[in-house]
């Protein structure tokens, strides 16, 4: 499992005095850009430059609390499902680090750039993703 | 049922080329927003000043095909479902009217401020509802 | 002159309950966006394909009034000023078409991408942009 | 001087392949509400909940070099003036710790939030930024 620590911005809420509901997934993919950093994955060179693209295809996401400004948050991050040419990552948001306030799903599919066709993970993607369900 | 029109903006778009994956959602909410609007609610009347929330608790996003600056989109809005608390819209994304890029679903509830619990849709906002279904 | 209307979505608001200052400059790139459309260029194909950049490398923005979700705006477009190499953009921010809210600026370069050194505006984006200036 | 630690997250780049002008602003908010924080202010309890606004009347930004998706910064943010109703916060982007990309000043102004007049800011909010001055 991978834990990253990050705080609400107030950038991330609304009006409504708490975080704006699309803020959770974004907050979700910079767990998973810090994730892929210590993969070893460097987004600019593997996943810009590179040959493949990892999009994800779908998103999931539950609120069970809310989450206000300044607040400190950990999102835990597990690897739901290692597929043939998909990966799907679940996101646990915890507020002071008990506190269950929502969850995320992603849906990553590895796409060859030139092809535009679904391609079976590499094994070192796949060993990665193991190395990080275990 | 409801159209709303927009065009993707680059604030929308990531350095991947196309639309950033939780902007889909910001979209919807967009659409969201225009609909109450049309259906007579004052957002900053209603929502934020009135006794009652109505809060997003789950939402699903899915992608089929890519979004890029400038590409002009229409999202339709249907009410999927009329719970006695809750309600579900869902929103088809559509490039030149006819080809499908993607799916949002979100969930909403209604809350008493005061209390924070669930509470039966008024007749109003059910009726409301069931106008934009036919 | 050009004018772009829009209005004030939740996701432009933050717990303070109006709008975050950042997304005043947001909204000027909308208008922005929508100018160039009008001026016949594509972003995607212009701006991202071609052979030139455009980058920001000044902006000001100033907050007279609040801003609050569901406001109805109007940006007008001004050409505050055609250099060489650059020009600048002034953009007044309006609420019910007579009350001004705030005004931004930015500065706009044109760069060849090759090179990345400046270059002189083209006659075609000069002309374009002296068309508005009137 | 105060020195905020962040990294550049996809959702702040755009289809340019760079960071999107506006979250050169959001970055530096960032890293002012890390100062308040550190000065003892509670952005919820004081700013949201008190009996003063500190809203943002004036923004400048400066772009001079490129921010790339991961791209690891430091923003410095020093006290630029401090007036009677208001001070000025300058904020110096850096990369690799020497290399300038880019500079941000935000304005901010007290109020007191009853009246919406300006107030002379007070000698704990006064001192607390003398010492950053330093």
């Amino acid at each position: 499992m991978f834990t990253y620590k990050t705080s609400i911005r107030l950038h991330h809420t609304d009006a409504a005095g708490l975080i704006f509901f699309a803020n959770q997934l974004v907050l979700a993919h910079d767990a998973y850009e810090s994730l892929l950093k210590k993969m070893g994955f460097n987004y600019e060179n593997h996943l810009l430059k590179g040959k493949y693209l990892l999009p994800i295809v779908h998103v999931e996401s539950d609120y069970k609390r809310p989450l206000f400004v300044g607040d400190e948050i950990s999102i835990r991050v597990k690897v739901a499902r290692i597929g043939t040419t998909s990966f799907t990552l679940e996101y646990q948001f915890y507020k002071k680090q008990k506190l269950l306030v929502g969850t995320v799903q992603t849906v990553h599919v590895l796409i060859e750039k030139k092809s535009k066709k679904k391609c079976p993970l590499s094994k070192a993607l796949r060993s990665s993703l193991e190395r990080i369900s275990d």
